[in-house]
C-alpha cells in the first residue's frame, strides 16, 4: 500500500471502531439513562443526540464515542472478550457526558455538536443536576460488573479520573486571559482535563480483559499520551478547524482568551508577534472578529500552530511506542491516528 | 424519670452521638479532602467549617453530621463494629457536602451555617467543580472498604440515593411559586431530596455491620421516615425558627415562594387564609418583609403549621415503629427525636 492508502485504511478503520463503539454501548446507555426519571432522561437523550428538545427523533450527532472505542480496543488488544468491556465503555461515555454538561455551564458555551447546549435550553440548574445524575448513573453501571473486585478497581480508577478532570477544568478556567501561562502549566491542565480520562479508558479496557499489571500500565500510558495529543488537536481545531466538519465553532477559544497550546507556544516564542498577541490577551475588552483573525495570524507567525502540530504528532508516536509488541493492535493504532488527524 | 427528664436525656444523648460522629469521621474526611488538589481542598475545608476563606483556623460550624451519626448508630444497633462503618459515615458526609454545594448554587443561597456559601466567595464554577470532586471523593472512600462485595453494594446504594436527590431537587426547583402543589407532590419531592439519603445512611450502617436483609430493610425504612420528618421540621424552621439557634435565615422559603409542607398544607386547606396566601404565591413580585410576615401568619391561621408538626411527629413514631425489638437502640431513638425536635 502507498502511504496515502495506509492513511485512508487507518482512518476508515478508526471510523468503523467509533461506529461499533456507539452501537455496542447504545443499549447500556439507554438502560442507564432510562433509570433517571423524566424530564431528566429526556434532557440526557437530547444531550446524546437521540432526540430533539421535545423528545421527537432527531438526526443530532451523538458525539464520537472515542472514549468508549478506546475501552473496547484496549480490551480487544489484551485478547479480552470485548463484551465484558461494553458496560465499562458505556460508563465512561456517561462520565464524559456529565463533564461536558458541567463544562458547558462553566464555559457559557451555547452550542455543542451543532445544537443548543442543555443549559441554554433548560437552564443552568437542570444542566448541573443532569450532570450529577449521569455521574451517579455511570458509577451505578460499574457496580453491575460480574466480579466485585474488578468493579471496585474500575470505580476507583474512574473516580480518580473525575477528580483529576475537576482540577484540570478548574485550572483551565483560572488560566483564561492570563498571558503568563507556561507550556508546563498548559500540559498539567491538559493532563487533568483530557488525558486523565483517556488514560483511564485504556486502563479500564485492560482491567476488564484481566490483563496483567504491566500491560495495564502500558495501555494507561498509551491513553495518556493519546489524550494529550487529542487536546492539542482540539486546540488547533478551535482556531483553524472547519466548523462544518468538526461541529465546533471557530474563534471562540481566541475570543475567550483561552490558553490553548498554539497560543501558549506563540506567547512563549519571544517573537514580535508574541508581543502583539500578548497585548491582545492582556486587555479585557471583548475581541471583534478582526481581533480574532489577527490573533490567529499572530499565533501562526509566532510558530504556535506548527509547534502544536509537532507536539501532537510526537505524543501520538509516544503513545504507539508505549505499547508492547503483543498489544500494539491495528485498532489501537487506528484510534490514535484518528485522534490526531481530525480535519483542521 | 419524668417526661421532661426523658426528653432531656434523649437530647443530650443525641447531641453526644453527633459530636462522636463528627470526631470519628474527621480523620477520614481530612484524608479524602486532602486528596483533592489546592485550592479546591481549601474550599472544601472552608465549606466544612475547618477554616476561613484564607485557610486560617476558624470557629465555623461544620454542620450537624446527622447523616454520619445515623450510619454509626445503625451499625451499632446491629451489634456491628462501628469502626468498620466510620469510612462509610465519612463518605455519606462527603455526598451531603457535594449536594449542599450544588443546591446553594441552584437556590442562590448566599449563606450556609451562618457563613458565606462557597459559590458566593469563589464563584459558581468553583462550587460546581468542588461538588463534583467531593462526589468522586465519597465514592473513592467507599472503594477502600475491605470486602469488595460490601463496597460495591454500598456504592450502588449511595449512587441510587444521589440520583434520587437530583430528581427531588429538580422537582423542588420546578415547584417554586406554583400554588397547585399537592401534599403528594410535596412528599414525593421530600422523599427524593432528603429521605433517600437518610434511608441510605441507615441501610449502609446495617450493611457495614453484616446485618441480615430483613434488618437492613427495617433500618432503611426507619431512615426514610426519619428523613421525611427531618425535612418537614426543616420547613418549619425555615418559617418560624430562631436563626441564632438554627443558623438558617428565616423568611427565605416564603420569600422564594417555596412549596414547603406548612405552605402546601395551608394552600390545600380550603380556608379564607388559603385564598389570600394563594394570591401572594401566584404573583411574581418580590415579597417585602411585611408580605413574608403576612404569609407566615396566613399559613398558621390556615392550620399549615400544626398540620406539618403533626406530620413530623407521626413520621417519627413510624420510624421508631419500623425498628424490630432487637435493633431499637437508645441511640437510634435519640437521633430520631433530635431530628424532629430542633428548636423552632
Amino acid at each position: 500500500m502507498t502511504l496515502r492508502a495506509v492513511h485512508n485504511f487507518s482512518t476508515d478503520l478508526g471510523q468503523a471502531l467509533l461506529r461499533r463503539a456507539r452501537s455496542d454501548c447504545d443499549p447500556f446507555l439507554r438502560r442507564a439513562i432510562g433509570s433517571i426519571r423524566e424530564p431528566l432522561a429526556t434532557m440526557a437523550g437530547y444531550h446524546r443526540g437521540w432526540w430533539n428538545a421535545h423528545g421527537s427523533m432527531s438526526e443530532g450527532s451523538s458525539g464520537k464515542a472515542l472514549r468508549a472505542a478506546l475501552v473496547l480496543a484496549a480490551a480487544g488488544a489484551c485478547d479480552g472478550d470485548t463484551s465484558a468491556a461494553t458496560p465499562v465503555a458505556a460508563a465512561v461515555e456517561l462520565v464524559h457526558d456529565f463533564t461536558l454538561l458541567h463544562d458547558d455551564v462553566m464555559d457559557r458555551d451555547s452550542t455543542r455538536r451543532g445544537r443548543p447546549t442543555v443549559w441554554s435550553v433548560w437552564g443552568i440548574d437542570s444542566a448541573i443536576l443532569l450532570g450529577d445524575a449521569l455521574h451517579a448513573a455511570a458509577i451505578r453501571a460499574l457496580t453491575q460488573l460480574r466480579d466485585p473486585s474488578v468493579a471496585v478497581e474500575a470505580i476507583m480508577r474512574l473516580e480518580t479520573a473525575c477528580r483529576d478532570m475537576c482540577i484540570g477544568q478548574f485550572e483551565d478556567c483560572r488560566s483564561e486571559g492570563r498571558p503568563d501561562v507556561t507550556i508546563d502549566d498548559y500540559l498539567r491542565i491538559a493532563a487533568g482535563k483530557t488525558a486523565a480520562l483517556t488514560a483511564c479508558c485504556c486502563a479500564l479496557g485492560a482491567l476488564s480483559a484481566n490483563a496483567d499489571r504491566a500491560t495495564l500500565a502500558a495501555l494507561e500510558q498509551f491513553g495518556y499520551e493519546l489524550g494529550l495529543a487529542f487536546q492539542v488537536v482540539d486546540d488547533l481545531i478551535g482556531i483553524w478547524g472547519d466548523p462544518a466538519v468538526t461541529g465546533k465553532p471557530v474563534g471562540n477559544d481566541l475570543g475567550r482568551r483561552k490558553s490553548s497550546l498554539p497560543v501558549v507556544a506563540a506567547l512563549n516564542s519571544r517573537t514580535g508577534a508574541a508581543v502583539e498577541l500578548g497585548a491582545l490577551y492582556q486587555t479585557t475588552v471583548a475581541m471583534t472578529q478582526s481581533d480574532i483573525d489577527r490573533a490567529a495570524a499572530l499565533v501562526e507567525v509566532a510558530g504556535g500552530r506548527q509547534a502544536a502540530q509537532q507536539y501532537a504528532d510526537t505524543r501520538i508516536q509516544n503513545a504507539i511506542g508505549a505499547l508492547p509488541d503483543g498489544v500494539r493492535s491495528e485498532d489501537l493504532v487506528a484510534l490514535a491516528q484518528l485522534a490526531c488527524r481530525r480535519e483542521h
